[in-house]
């Protein structure tokens, strides 16, 4: 076999599998937005069979020879072949080792899982879900056992979402933000601010009117509307089903501005896949290289740009003609409404600053359940108390407690840290365009996204996955990971609200 | 091998198949309705690589020697096990005849025109989708040469859509309609009533309330919602995704109930649908023998049911206060201007009558098209001929001429004669429950569709594609397949109206 012929079977195969992984896409949204109910259980099969011919595909002698004879000859390929054929070597050393029954009863548990959620959710009750978690916890275990059992198995699952993350990182970057975090709430808390601010929440906004300016603000950060979808879902998500194919859901909930700002880090995410460098189409590198990196990108745009003075000056006179609700409003009182930051139950729903204790109780109490250190029986009691202890509030109900993430029911353990590590990220990729670009906040102002967009392509989005999560990330910040940048904005704009 | 392993393993083939098919119906369903437009070019590679799975799956080696050991043992297999082989080996005996090459470029080429057509409608431009027309036209001719190079080619093409139909026998049903259509248009012409209905489409209906009418006789239809799903799309369609999953298409035109009478019609196919058999679920044979019998459930629930004066006798007092308009306007008045005989331009928006014309008119030229005895060049000036000697009328564009129907496009050469066989049964059908339910039209003004979907589904829906479609017509009518009740139920229904 010559290296032509191996590279080019590899590519085929690469765009079989990226053409799979559309459908299966296409499938999951339709699942999460538009299907009859009743087709759940169908619906489960043709995932579930789909993901299998994926698992077929990846696993096969085939691949697997022409891989090895590849990376034997990586040197003289260029940097994106040779990207192609480490992503799939690391692909392949895990999936390898999992067995196809094993795949083909995760990918069907996930599905009735996500649908017995919903059920559990209408019925708010835990007990619905409970034997669908439990499963997948177990799954879940042995995964992490087949594919390295001398690892602690969450870093191993860590790794389908945060690839090159340790624990050992993750834990010391989470206990230096947490009193961070703690502390500065408390200050709030103590501020003559603190209890009076404006409450936008009063107010309600037509709901016809909400999608004028969801569109509205998508279309300022993605601009070509012949690529993306906007719908509704009861959980916001962004969804790449191809290449020109982007699709944001949002839904529209008390607080008014929820479907704006979930439309906006949406966009985000949109915004970073459209970008990929046209070469990257039809293969694995045509993706971010870790959720956290993704994340980054929604949160940049959602708090650093929109939740900002600066984009208000800009956009709240548009806004206030929308809703003229808001005439008498000063943009002054607007901001502050919009970054109250208040202990609540919905993490969604929750300030930036709150957010993130969210998350720690999330890791903290799927970390043991797949230590198994806890049961999933236990968990709606221990939810309860650890927001009773971080946030000082209690869940009166499974739906508005345990039961409010999808993410558990899909089958994504370990996925929760990389909001926060892509809110870390978003906070040093700021610092560095204001670095770069003194004028940056000035152009905000101006609704001129113009540097942003450019920054984030050249330096993020082009890339694709043909850069590990790191290597980006000191490459356009010139430093390691660090929860310092986040530290030092959020003091510096709660700071000025809060004036504390 | 034994005769158990080779059925297990069938109906995992067949199984699979039947979630690629859904897969396949889920991107084609989305194309037509959400897709973002730039996102063309990549649904048409997902749909390709999907249907090239089931092309190898089909012409397998394995499938082949499977079906050929069981074919041996029929004897000692259920019915059902039976209709399983048979209907792979009729169409591995097909397919196995095509090229791979062959099947890609034509599932490639269809998605494409699809495209070009929307595109060549919106600028009224044949010229754009002329090319891919030709193409298709090229490539339909040689898949009629690779499977059978001795029978006619437009024969040959029909079984895919109406399998077991002769063309003698198309011919000589046709050669028999279309002077009495003719004959019946004529009389219809001279009566004193013509000229005179009352015209409905003067009136303006509004769109969301046409949505609520469309499904509440939907609901009425197919009662279970949670398996049903109504959305738009620029021509009205019905696609089965599975089995739990069946969705409608309607569009919103000048005629006031275009929508409603498009949804029933769509409705009737999806109650059809939804009705087959539990035990053929995933299989080959959930599904209905040929497009005419499917034709004749979505006729029979337009026409026979909702177009007729027993049917309005009970919906009319809901549908006036729902349209106030209407409180002036007599049932009779209403009965006659929903049922208005006249030459018209566009197929769908036709009345029962001129119906057939429309069809006939698309079977000539197709079948010249694969002849070779016409150049699709040649297609735009011959449909306007046409027109003008079997309806007297000439489209003054090419949009609403020879670019109204989606079919071409798709590849759907041979497909348009369905139309007519299937509305050719539904007069039987209804001619059959009247025989043996003297009661039925009383019921229909009472709005009890009971018996009519009981008849249905005992006689039609169950069998799927186990019986063929000669054997349920002449098993539930009795008789061979004849154009006599249509004709008969036209004279009475227009001979009524037209006071002929």
């Amino acid at each position: 076999m010559s290296l032509t012929n191996d590279l080019n079977h590899l590519k085929e195969i690469d765009k079989e599998i990226s053409l799979l992984n559309s459908a299966i896409s296409l499938l999951w949204w339709d699942r999460s937005t538009i299907m009859p109910t009743k087709a759940a259980e169908e619906r489960a099969e043709q995932i579930s069979y789909l993901t299998i011919l994926i698992h077929e595909k990846s696993t096969s002698k085939e691949l697997n020879k022409i891989i090895l004879r590849l990376s034997k000859n990586k040197s003289k390929l260029n940097h994106i072949d040779r990207a192609i054929i480490n992503n799939y070597s690391w692909k392949i050393s895990r999936i390898n080792k999992l067995p196809k029954k094993h795949v083909k009863e995760t990918s069907r548990t996930i599905v009735m899982a996500q649908h017995h959620w919903e059920i559990a959710r209408k019925n708010n009750n835990f007990k619905i879900f409970e034997p669908y978690l439990k499963k997948i916890i177990e799954l879940k275990k042995r995964e992490a056992e087949y594919i390295d059992s001398k690892n602690h198995p969450y870093e191993v699952l860590l790794q389908d979402y945060e690839r090159g993350m340790s624990l050992k990182i993750l834990d010391e970057t989470f206990n230096k933000l947490k009193p961070e975090i703690h502390t500065l709430i408390k200050r709030i808390k103590k501020s003559s601010k603190y209890g009076k601010e404006f409450n936008i929440k009063k107010i309600e906004f037509d709901v016809e009117k909400q999608k004028i300016a969801c569109q509205d603000v998508s279309t300022l950060i993605l601009e070509d509307n012949e690529r993306f979808l906007i719908t509704v879902s009861m959980h916001p998500f962004m969804t790449k089903i191809s290449p020109n194919d982007l699709r944001i859901t949002t839904s529209f909930r008390k607080d008014p501005l929820f479907s704006l700002f979930s439309t906006v880090h949406e966009s985000g995410h949109a915004l970073y896949e459209s970008e990929f460098d046209q070469k990257l189409k039809y293969s694995i590198l045509h993706d971010a290289p870790s959720l956290g990196i993704h994340e980054s990108q929604s949160r940049l745009w959602e708090n650093q740009v929109c939740k900002s003075k600066n984009f208000w000056k800009y956009y709240y006179p548009k806004y206030q003609k929308l809703f003229p609700k808001l005439k008498n409003i000063s943009l002054e009182r607007f901001y502050e409404s919009i970054n109250i930051v208040r202990p609540s139950l919905i993490r969604i729903e929750s300030d930036e600053l709150t957010y993130h204790l969210h998350i720690i109780i999330r890791y903290e109490l799927e970390k043991k359940l797949i230590e198994g250190k806890i049961a999933v029986s236990e968990l709606p009691v221990l939810w309860n108390k650890l927001y009773k202890e971080y946030l000082g509030i209690t869940p009166k109900t499974d739906t508005e407690g345990v039961l409010q993430d999808v993410h558990w029911s899909q089958g994504s353990i370990a996925y929760f840290p990389t909001y926060t590590l892509g809110t870390i990220y978003s906070a040093m990729i700021y610092e560095q365009m204001l670095n770069e670009n003194p004028k940056l906040e000035q152009e905000i102002e101006e609704g001129d996204f113009k540097f942003i967009k450019k920054w984030l392509k050249e330096n993020i989005h082009k890339h694709g996955a043909v850069l590990s999560t790191s290597e980006i990330m000191e490459k356009c910040c010139g430093k390691k990971i660090s929860e310092e940048s986040l530290i030092k904005y959020y003091k510096n704009k709660f700071g000025n609200i809060y004036k504390i």
